[in-house]
């Protein structure tokens, strides 16, 4: 196979460097792989503290339980009015408002035949009372009067002691992600610190002598850094502030300086310079510097260049130069990762069925990831059409995709009509319109 | 019908306060007619510079223009040799090899029939070139000369002048959410600093005497505040950090400070005390206080006592006091208006068909939200299975919620097995395994 081809060129280069001659590299791996080789890898990292306002998108590093009952007594469910069930087993009937209880209020007097109390949403009850009447089944009279226009029976309209929580149970496990419910529940047994899994630092370096940085006056002749950037932006849709290191040229001492840099991080992503032409000496370099190599070249496309190493404390992700193969090879690699890395134990991007506005090619050796816009059809299934441009140098495509169809290698072709699975980019989170138009 | 009595009770009352006699208040809206009542009354905010790396999320307010041709001229697409197609309409063929080119050199030489050029991925075309043979279809020989093992047609392998990107096409719009990719594409034309829509200044009260803060003692008989904590989890999920103003009890002049305070930024959020009954003075106080109120009470559960005001420049959110409650009015109130002031052209959750686990109920005059958690049948097509509790008070639920079932009103309850529109929460956005496992 081709791909062996450049396999044995490389693996006779990097047999030269003599770091290296240790162990085999593995090439041509599947996606799956090449993840389960990165993830097996990697364990969450310690954990530290963190306030409320912070705690957002962290994976929860302890064991929440509930420090009080809630509710803390039998409170009403309604605004209305407390009372006997025995008193109303038929209706109309008139009783006396003996007093007026709001939530947080003590009620001050013991219920007695004849007597009932008005009551607010998420007051107690008071003794003697079993049961709630809406007011909206009542009607006011004077003198502190009120006439029940319905029945009621025991134990209507009531939430009772500790139905939402019981002091001492687990409200929130460890590994847990901190959600907005999450960070609700924190407050309700008033947890204004909690423990969280770290965040992993990162570090970001492009690699190439055609690469001009973005404070650089423009040059027709070089091709601007966007790896960068896109990495950045990739990161940061994570909840970690990453390092941009620069750009470093193919001069081995300079890129080697780079590297070196970078390994002080928990994560090092490098972007070009990885392919196997005879100018590339990111892998050669990393082996030098102690990296161990467990893998290059993942059987995919976008992203056919794509490396992976580590040191005793960090991770090393070398990425294709192309911009949507380096940001493709992130969303299926980095991004597992550095969420197990965070504590995190939905590693993957979500992905749902979509049937295919237009066929789509299976490739022999490779899983293809297919840009493409998402629509409804009229029954409100999803509709998944292939961008134009599948370049790996067309960024702009990836700026209009919603999804990445995943087209799996070695079958037959998917057909227009086929039903495949789609990865939701960033944007696809969002839609236009709320399906309530159509229900509510 | 009940909820009109209720809205009786309730005009009668604020007609007491002189500011309101001026207009109806809207009651028991649909979910679709809240959400418009809202939306049509927001503008995105003004705009501001913003950096690259502050950038994500942002929506973009300026249109962007490709600043270079990309790629700069034609390319390789391949690491091979670069060659004159009519060298090679038959195979095997040697040719002498003139220079080497990699990315960012300049060619020295113009091929001459019998020349080939070692060329890297992304290296300049040598003039004379037409065409691109990969390394793995030759054969390197000794004295500078490689044997060509299959015959090449012009114009292969090559990545035309501009393909990707054309100076002076636009390349990002006006409205555009800023992503990963558009970073990416913000570097590529060399944008450093950028034009978006401000975030709005969110301000967050908790309201009702019951309320213990969470700086506070625990006290039995109260009631921890958790809505300003999920609240503010909820906006800072949207990218913007809000302003918690605390706890208001009711008492009115106190409660009007804080009205007073929260109606200084852009979008007051208040939830607890806005129920119909006696004590609540929430509405007529913001009333009083200028703020001209839109509706109250939208006809879904959870979350029925929602109310919208505005004044020249501020929108105040009223949302029920229980956790859930407070925790949907958001998602389907809130975070659209917050998404549109924000300049975002996708204003909602993304939601999906899901096949339902169990039956849903139908509600005769209420869209129902229902808490539910996600899975995959056999063919890969989502199943929801509806949460055990749909207590509006029961937050823990909605932690271990992946979804929101949404159960229109006034039908057919829905059955089991029978396909229902599912709301994506913050976590919904993950899951543990690829589907690569099943294709990759």
């Amino acid at each position: 196979m081709p791909q062996k081809h450049f396999g044995i060129l490389e693996t006779e280069a990097l047999m030269n460097s003599p770091a290296d001659t240790s162990h085999e590299i593995a090439t041509g791996l599947s996606v799956q792989e090449a993840q389960a080789c990165i993830l097996d890898r990697i364990t969450p990292l310690e954990t530290e503290e963190t306030g409320l306002a912070q705690a957002l998108g962290r994976a929860l590093a302890e064991e929440v339980l509930a420090n009080r009952d809630l509710p803390p007594c039998d409170v009403s469910a309604m605004d209305g009015y407390a009372a006997r069930a025995a008193d109303l087993d038929s209706a109309p009937i008139t009783l006396q408002i003996v007093e007026d209880i709001k939530a947080g209020d003590t009620p001050r007097f013991s219920l007695q035949p004849g007597q009932c109390a008005r009551i607010m949403t998420g007051a107690p009850l008071p003794s003697g009372a079993d049961t709630v009447v809406r007011v909206e089944d009542t009607r006011l009279l004077e003198n502190d009067r009120v006439e029940f226009l319905v029945p009621a029976k025991p134990a209507t309209d009531i939430r009772l002691r500790a139905e939402n929580m019981r002091k001492g149970d687990i409200v929130l496990r460890a590994g847990e992600e901190i959600t907005p419910a999450a960070v609700g529940v924190l407050a309700t047994v008033k947890r204004a610190k909690i423990k969280v899994t770290r965040k992993p630092r990162v570090a970001i370096l492009s690699n190439g002598d055609e690469l001009e940085a973005l404070n650089e006056p423009l040059d027709p002749r070089k091709i601007p850094d966007s790896n960068s950037y896109a990495l950045m932006a990739q990161v940061q849709a994570l909840g970690i502030e990453p390092v941009l290191l620069g750009i470093a040229c193919d001069k081995p001492d300079e890129l080697a300086g780079f590297l070196e840099r970078g390994l002080e991080h928990d994560v090092l992503l490098i972007s070009g310079g990885t392919s196997v032409g005879d100018h590339d000496h990111v892998r050669p370099t990393l082996t030098t510097l102690g990296v161990t190599m467990h893998f290059w070249r993942v059987e995919m496309r976008p992203g056919h260049p794509m490396a992976f190493g580590t040191t005793k404390h960090a991770f090393v992700f070398c990425l294709p130069g192309n911009p949507v193969s380096s940001m493709v090879c992130f969303e299926q690699f980095v991004l597992p990762a550095l969420r197990r890395l965070m504590g995190h134990r939905r590693l993957f991007r979500r992905t749902i069925p979509v049937r295919l506005a237009q066929a789509v090619k299976s490739r022999q050796n490779r899983v293809e990831f297919v840009r493409a816009t998402l629509s409804r059809d009229a029954s409100g299934a999803y509709m998944a059409t292939p961008a134009a441009s599948q370049s790996s140098g067309d960024i702009l495509s990836m700026t209009r995709a919603d999804a990445l169809i995943v087209a799996p290698s070695g079958r037959n072709d998917l057909a227009t009509g086929e039903i495949a699975q789609a990865q939701l980019l960033e944007t696809a989170i969002w839609q236009h319109t709320p399906d309530t138009e159509k229900y509510c």
